[in-house]
């Protein structure tokens, strides 16, 4: 039995042994028995215990070898000491599916890891499938099964919720008992001894009564895997991710390249980003997202209407709806004139549309309508506060008929009204959400808009380029043979040439004469940089100069160098000095590159370069293979993009070009598996738009 | 009668009457009596209507004149055309104290705005006071005064809020009913046409019952006497505000000086800051800010313990404190001994202590105790979680006791649990803020912590410093002569010279002998730049020429400018060229600036220059004058300040010295009001940290 049937097995229980059932009030065993009885399971329930002959009613059995009768899922609240014995016995009854309840095991360290580990090594010799172990256990609310010890029953509803941490279920389905949705389906992930979230997420895929899912997670062990499912399921169902642990504890030292800057939640960001997951920072923002994705149609477009009864939200409304990037609706005359025919003349037709205090539910609904009706509107933000007429229950009934009047419209509300129509609205079951406050609605329309961009842009496949990869084999062996790890600033020109990232030119000169031929081949002014693949500070030691603007220049810093080599003992540490074309960057610097991320794999990087890079941190990263969307969004993701448009009289840069460098790292780092790190510092762009790599360093492990 | 001591007395009436009262439900003249009666007003009451002989059981008048006795305050609901006679009628009856309810007046425009006018007039000539029109009335909790027709009552509490929307009132109001904190008084200031929210401010000053103000703004007319006001008041009473309509309509052209930045809410913040205002955005952070403010001991320190009976939200507790750089107190061996000795083993007595799902109320309750004992606890968040073990009303009655025993340490919680609870909440009275999300009670926490630094920091004066102000007056008296708007290059160096703003070497040459001279003196490389009080913009038409190197280069550049200028007949329009010592910036540009801003007076900017300054835009403003706080704030609250630091081996910069730049730019601009515009840009740090202005342009008027 695979993963997922083994999940859909445990779901769709017809039944279950609860082992380790108690009488006793309070107990695991016991709010296990409780959660069955009161959600209204209708399987078969075999609870197992020792001394009592009946739990909560329910006749119980010694051992699970008494059942006689098929059991399709047990669920294990027994001492974390008993656990492999009862795996044992599990096995004996031809009992595949398990849940292990109990603490104990890896999260106290010590012997619980190795208890955990025995327990694995069960499972997998048995063939069983275990969720757990410590965990609260797993809800089916379309089959009334909530086979947790969690002390409420959720909502019903549309939602998958898998999480690391069972407090963060109790939690949110205590909150969402006051929205209008629901869970269908709630695991506890507990350890993920074996069962992980993303078979759970698997099995959602599949399972039709899940429609969105959302994810608590505190890690990500399987990067390639995570991007793989997550990319494909997220197209077909939205994935809401909260995943805590993102403050890196103790100073990180600050360096600048690319793998000192992609921080641990920075690389997590970057897979989450490409994987279509929505991501969220705080449980507030969680909730909030999930409930528009529950309740609302994707938009159409993104054009936002704004219904209200009083100017001052109006306003903020705007306020908000300008912060998040999300564009008003520009009414035409025809909208306009058919709201001013139904609406008193100190109300105002223009979006935001304010039908002032004493609006009628007529002039509500009606209003609502002929926004709806409107071809240029996508979205309507209804706002309803309670000031002089009291119609927030009949308003919300209107606003369900006109959703399914208009279900190419997405609708959603902010009420701000008296108290008895928050239990009238918890009874309702209505699909409209309503928010309490605008910037609730407005920060999840934003994400459901993402989303909606998200998926228009459609999968492409990474861009390849026809390159010399033989040349860069060639280095990279050369580079292997001499037991080093840094390839000198001259071969790691070179695998940039092989790969046609346009570079300023340059060669390596191995004496003065050498030298002297390239300036005049190049052009002055020039730069002399060493090439080693010893001293990678090069600047640190001097071994940069710019700025030689004639023959007589370059041979007395050409002298100069030596003599500083020389007097430091490094003359035999290079391997040629890189005479290379100057470049007026106009301070307009960046950076790529790619560093090899333990869990997460290849990371592409590009940002403000320079100076700039540890200052303002103005640096986006995206997982490789990048295809040209990956390329686009990490370019324009930054303020680093401004500084690429026409400046100050400074032409615009290729950004076809400034991706093509980008797609082409990340080709080179999934071309050579042993690339562990790749800096194009400085990238400049002159005067005339023309882009530049001047300097590049390359690690191999 | 001053403006606060008519709002005392319309605050405190012991009579109203109330003109339009009527006895139609759901009119705004019947809900006004309702509201008075069933808040419980122990006043004299006085309905006015022509037709009816009691309202709501109230004896009526016909007129004001029949009342024949002392009349605090008349409410006015009557149709705007009757207002003017009406203000007749009660001054002719000895009232001199009103509210107009009614709408009409300027928010209609046209014939609105004529009739407001005429409103003012009246009020102004019989010396009366008005609160409106266009209002939805005064609410004090304290005399159970409810003198407004918002359909339901607030909690009593301590805020006082004025808002200039009745619907943000409403629905604040109708929003509070779940918390745990209320209004003493509330006021709907409408137009504002007589009395404003700054004369409320200060009625509030001296009010006590009134110890946080709640303000929601649309504009600030008069930005002086809000500062002046803002800032005194703010140090007793902490002043919460959200001013809506940030959102600049229609595209602003961007440029690279001080007065096209400080956009209009740019500016607006600037003020903001420096009064000592909390500022949020969203109705949401308005209201829990407020709830902390009014829940919530300032704290002593900054050090924040988290208490919490489950795992997955301590994380992400400590990802939020860290996103808003709130720091977690590093518990001591003996606090966490402490700890250990009453929690199970499964529990971490490191900060954020987990007591795990199972803690009983005195697992709860003591170690709350031990962490708000112990020293390097300044703050303590509960968090509580109903999983297993119910104990949620419980915990916050002991809370409150540990908060009278401990009372120098701040307590606030973070609750989700079952919606028992809030409707038993709502009942309790407890002044323990209690939220439903960590990110809501952290992001107010972080508002009072930066509400404690801003009084830590004190008052200062504006420093001062010993300049040359009578040659600043010579230029500016010489440049008015000529009719000219812009200072010449050479004149705003002089003028910046005059206050001792640290200048790269300069000199004014009116023929290449001069600047060769000049050249000598400061030595190569320089700068030239033309000095022209016509040409603003000497850069476009190549008026800026660097890197001059030697002599010979020097011949042939000015040679090669005056060629220039002739060809487009530019050369009567200088005044001679600048010849500057040219300072190597290590891409370390800034800029400095001051603009006058309409309604808003000098604002002071700093930030990061060059091409940086349009596309970054990391630059920040600051009302003048400004203060060695300002100054500061202002050089570190961009990432500009990054920049300044020990950088790549370029050293650090005097941040001293930069202070003293924008506080002479400060002195500068109070000393001559004809200045509304100066730029310093760029400002230039060389590599060894030292500063230099290297270009000035100022604006008269």
């Amino acid at each position: 039995m695979s993963k997922i049937e083994a999940i859909k097995k445990m779901m769709y229980a017809k039944s279950i042994a609860v082992i380790g059932a108690s009488n006793k009030k309070g107990s695991v065993g016991n709010e296990l028995m409780q959660r069955l009885i009161d959600f209204g399971y209708k399987g078969k329930i075999y609870p197992i215990n020792l001394n009592d002959k009946e739990i909560e009613g329910i006749p119980a059995f010694k051992n699970i070898s008494e059942i006689k009768a098929e059991v399709d899922m047990a669920v294990l609240a027994v001492p974390s000491k008993a656990i492999l014995g009862v795996i044992d016995e599990c096995h004996s009854a031809n009992i595949s599916n398990i849940i292990i309840i109990s603490a104990g095991f890896k999260e106290i360290g010590g012997e619980g890891v190795v208890l955990e580990n025995e327990v694995v090594k069960k499972i997998c010799k048995y063939k069983m499938n275990m969720i757990g172990p410590n965990c609260l256990g797993i809800i089916n609310s379309k089959t009334k099964m909530n086979a947790s010890f969690n002390p409420t029953n959720p909502n019903d509803g549309k939602i998958g919720f898998a999480t690391q941490s069972g407090a963060i279920a109790s939690g949110i389905i205590n909150l969402l008992h006051k929205k209008s949705f629901g869970f269908r389906q709630v695991v506890s992930l507990g350890n993920q001894a074996d069962i992980d979230f993303l078979d759970i997420i698997e099995f959602w895929e599949k399972d039709a009564g899940v429609e969105i899912i959302m994810l608590y997670i505190e890690s990500i062990p399987n990067s390639e895997r995570f991007r793989e499912i997550c990319t494909r399921v997220s197209k077909v169902k939205p994935i809401i991710l909260l995943k805590s642990g993102r403050s890196e504890m103790g100073g990180r030292a600050i360096a600048s390249h690319t793998g000192s800057l992609a921080g641990d939640d920075i690389s997590v960001d970057a897979l989450l980003k490409s994987s279509g997951v929505t991501r969220e920072l705080y449980l507030r923002d969680f909730i909030n997202t999930a409930q528009i994705f529950n309740n609302c149609k994707m938009p159409n477009g993104e054009k936002l209407a704004i219904l209200t009864n009083a100017g001052g939200p109006g306003i903020i409304s705007v306020d908000t709806a300008n912060d998040y990037g999300i564009q008003l609706a520009k009414l035409t005359e025809n909208t306009m004139t058919k709201l001013k025919a139904i609406l008193p003349p100190q109300a105002s037709a223009k979006n935001p549309v304010d039908i002032i205090a004493s609006a009628s539910l007529e002039q509500y609904t009606n209003s609502a309508e002929i926004l709806l009706k409107s071809k240029e509107v996508d979205i309507l933000l209804v706002i309803y506060l309670y000031i002089t007429v009291k119609n927030d229950v009949a308003l919300i009934e209107n606003l369900e008929i006109l959703k399914k009047k208009y279900p190419n419209k997405t609708i959603l509300t902010v009420f701000e009204t008296s108290k008895e129509f928050y239990q009238k609205f918890a009874e309702m079951n209505s699909t409209i959400p309503v928010y309490n406050y605008t910037v609730d609605a407005i920060s999840s329309l934003k994400r459901m808009i993402d989303r909606k961009k998200f998926l228009e842009k459609g999968t492409q496949s990474p861009t390849r380029f026809d390159v010399d990869k033989k040349k860069v084999e060639a280095i990279i062996a050369e580079t292997k043979q001499n037991n080093v790890k840094t390839l000198s600033t001259f071969q790691s020109l070179e695998v940039f040439n092989a790969y046609k990232i346009p570079l300023a030119k340059y060669n390596l000169a191995n004496n003065f004469e050498d030298a002297k031929t390239i300036a005049n081949q190049i052009g002055y002014p020039v730069v002399l940089k060493i090439s080693s693949t010893k001293i990678t500070h090069k600047t640190d030691i001097g071994g940069v100069i710019t700025n030689i603007k004639n023959q007589k220049e370059l041979q007395y810093k050409w002298q100069e160098l030596f003599d500083k080599l020389e007097k430091n003992n490094l003359t035999k540490s290079i391997n040629g000095v890189v005479v290379m074309q100057q470049i007026d960057g106009t301070q307009r610097e960046f950076v790529a590159g790619v560093v090899k991320k333990e869990n997460i794999g290849n990371l592409a990087m590009f940002g403000m370069g320079g100076i700039f890079i540890e200052t303002l941190n103005e640096v986006a990263f995206r997982p490789c293979p990048l295809n040209l969307n990956d390329a686009e969004e990490l370019i324009t993701s930054t303020k680093a993009y401004k500084l690429m448009g026409n400046i100050r009289g400074y032409a615009k840069a290729d950004t076809e070009k400034m991706k093509e460098i980008l797609l082409k790292l990340s080709q080179l780092v999934e071309d050579f598996f042993e690339i562990i790190e790749i800096d194009v510092n400085p990238i400049m762009i002159d005067k005339s738009g023309e882009i530049f790599a001047v300097d590049a360093r390359i690690i191999i492990k």
